[in-house]
């Protein structure tokens, strides 16, 4: 019976798939109808996407792997699908769409872990945080200025210099989203990582004005490189969104969703999170932080107590109505993440052992950040391995580096550039196995030691 | 006390204010950040849309008028305040990657709809459904034979059949989302309306191949004009594809959910609901049919039973799932419809005589529909009215007519392609009000007889 039923499945699958192929061939001819165009595009994306990630994430959780280290894995292959002659998911890299899509779901991700904590819990690992950050910056920096004077004994300073910038910014998304997925939001590990990240962010835009500023003054001949009150600026901007979205968004919010409650109409309390959350990215972003750290923030400052009156009235709680969204437009971020590797790079063999040292600098120096953290309860080395990822600003600097002349070449050769790719690449795909490991080792000692005592 | 309140609530949201404007204040140097670029764009416009929708809805609410058209005026009000020197939001309407967010706005709107019906139900309004479609089709086509023939006497025939060709296709959306708001999907005069869009948009696709061949034809100088195969064909796959969607469909999608099940990981019933949306969607943009004709079919085929095992694992309804993800994407659409409203054109004084015609014979013309209703207990009227809409697909009409040359100038001139825009623009803005008084009069009615009985 088992067998017929799943005989009689596969059957009506090849149907399926057939008929599927029929409408694919009718693709050269579907022009005349008038309808179509960027929409279709999206569509058989988002269909190979979601196809993806769940296919990905059920294959990695049988094998105790994280569901976002699936995503990653089948965006990689889809990604490299043409080296086998397979260009049908090329056009998926360069859809503005699609990357603005997958941008919209790591705010929403920040956005919903944001939720998850409070402003008050936050500032209580304040300190750490900042400690955790500071030496998460300072000993990559340090170790990616060795690498560079090693590897590139020929260039100047600057040079080493940019290259241990580039090392320095922590990209949280992957971390949050592990997190998450283990429910592990609600822990002291997460609140110190995700406190660094804001911080973090913040100290790799003015690594990033330093170090540029000072490349552009030496080249352009003016020995002074970039004014402190430039940098004092860039400190200031940042610092003060984040306090201001912070105190005035907690003083503002209870009375914004005190005026939405009196407006008619459906979808009144979803929409207006999503106001919060996407006005904070977007005076992030404005201002040159990440967007998600807005999201992170807008997150933070909404409460449950604020609504208790839509609550009341029967609605859905936030998480609920976040929670579809996520399913929806997250994995397309992770998935488009594992598309845009591009496995050709590891074959440059001359560039091989130079990432290696690179990304083994990375991965090192944000294990620093562990010795910020003198409280024995705290599971430090999740901290360590929670700052690991390496992310889009990693490819940002290295891409503004790039750009930068110096002595008639570029900073960042395309060489240095590739071993960038590959370090930022294996940061993003060990952080997930690592911190699983550790994350879920801890639980089990402390389980062990409950049960001894 | 309360006024202190409110006071002090004007004060908080001054300061929000000034905080927004310096954020704003900052988007000339944000560049050098490195962060940003499209998604900026689109949080931005996110952001007003988000805000004018539910404020517009608010106030037409208030004033007992559907929400979407406070959606569209509000979209309307913004598209056109370039006029006033305001010049902000044109970026708005360029926008692709919010023209696709849009498109899957009204796809997931239609796949709502679709879900609260069954194919069975659909069945029982079968005949219905196409004796109003084709009375929907037949009549305004030789109205707007008329109007045109009477306003551009100098024309050839072709030309009036062209615009007797534009009148006839009816854009579901609006009359969706009437129905919806006002929880009338359930009701006989909706799914004959749902079931008559669908054949509706087949027959348009049928009128638009003759017309174009037969123009295509006599400015070759052959005069047989388009091969009755080549329409067979367009209604073969047409055909197919809606009787393949529901007849294989609904066999495949059991062992399709049964399947899904079995996957690990989160979101994967909605996932997977999604998946089948946006293949149906694909695949009839493919064949030249709506992509929304798909997504309504999809949402034909899923049933309830179908998900009985997800439910009893304790997941949300598949209502509760997709709403808060058509709360985002929905207005989306309808307030970049108003946006794209270009008042400018009823300035066009040459033209607005000929407009007005046009959108006589286009709201006259769809009251044919009720013809075909035999049976008392339905409200006929509602039915003409709900088929008055004119979209995307009238206007696909006139722009591809505007790239057709006939005698050395184009079959339809500027003038007439601006009449066909207010003639979209009219019917989308009266069928709300229209649609909302006749379906609650009937309402009224019913509950007065059931009274005296």
């Amino acid at each position: 019976m088992r067998i017929l039923n799943q005989r009689r499945t596969l059957i009506l699958f090849v149907i399926a798939a057939v008929y599927a192929f029929y409408g694919l061939a009718f693709a050269s001819d579907g022009d005349g109808g008038g309808h179509g165009g960027p929409v279709l595009s999206i569509l058989i994306e988002l269909i190979v996407i979601l196809l993806a990630a769940k296919l990905g994430g059920d294959i990695f959780e049988r094998f105790s792997q994280p569901a976002v280290l699936g995503e990653l894995v089948f965006g990689m292959i889809i990604g490299n699908l043409h080296m086998f002659g397979i260009d049908f998911f090329e056009p998926f890299k360069h859809n503005i769409t699609l990357e603005v899509l997958a941008e919209l779901g790591v705010i929403i991700l920040l956005f919903e872990v944001g939720l998850e904590s409070s402003v008050k819990e936050m500032m209580k690992v304040g300190l750490t945080s900042f400690m955790v950050a500071i030496l998460g910056v300072v000993a990559p920096f340090f170790l990616g200025w060795g690498v560079g004077a090693w590897f590139l004994p020929a260039e100047s300073i600057y040079v080493h210099i940019f290259i241990g910038a580039t090392l320095t910014a922590t990209s949280v998304g992957i971390t949050a989203r592990v997190l998450k997925d283990l429910g592990k939001i609600q822990t002291r590990e997460a609140k110190i990582i995700l406190g660094a990240a804001v911080i973090d962010d913040i100290l790799g835009l003015v690594i990033l004005a330093v170090v540029a500023g000072i490349i552009t003054a030496v080249n352009s001949g003016i020995g002074d490189g970039i004014s402190s009150g430039a940098v004092l600026l860039i400190i200031l901007k940042a610092v003060l969104f984040m306090v201001g979205a912070i105190v005035i968004g907690s003083m503002v919010v209870p009375y914004y969703f005190r005026m939405a409650f009196r407006l008619r109409g459906k979808g009144v309390f979803l929409s207006f999170a999503l106001l919060v959350c996407f006005l904070l990215s977007y005076i992030a972003g404005l201002i040159g932080l990440a967007p998600i750290i807005g999201a992170f923030a807008a997150g933070l400052i909404l409460e449950e107590v604020h609504f208790t009156k839509f609550r009341e009235r029967g609605e859905h709680s936030i998480h609920e109505l976040i929670a579809p969204i996520a399913i929806f437009l997250v994995p397309i971020f992770f998935v488009r993440m594992g598309m845009l590797v591009d496995l050709a790079t590891f074959a440059r063999v001359e560039i091989l052992g130079f990432a290696a040292v690179m990304t083994i600098a990375a991965i090192a120096g944000k294990q620093a950040c562990s010795l910020a953290i003198f409280d024995r309860a705290t599971n430090r080395m999740a901290i360590g391995l929670g700052m690991i990822p390496r992310g889009e600003v990693g490819l940002i600097f290295a891409g503004i580096g790039a750009k930068l002349i110096l002595d008639g070449h570029p900073v960042v050769s395309s060489s240095t550039y590739s071993a960038v790719v590959i370090m930022v690449m294996i940061t993003t795909l060990v952080t997930p196995p690592f911190l699983k490991w550790s994350l879920l080792r801890e639980e089990k000692k402390k389980e062990i030691a409950a049960a001894k005592a």
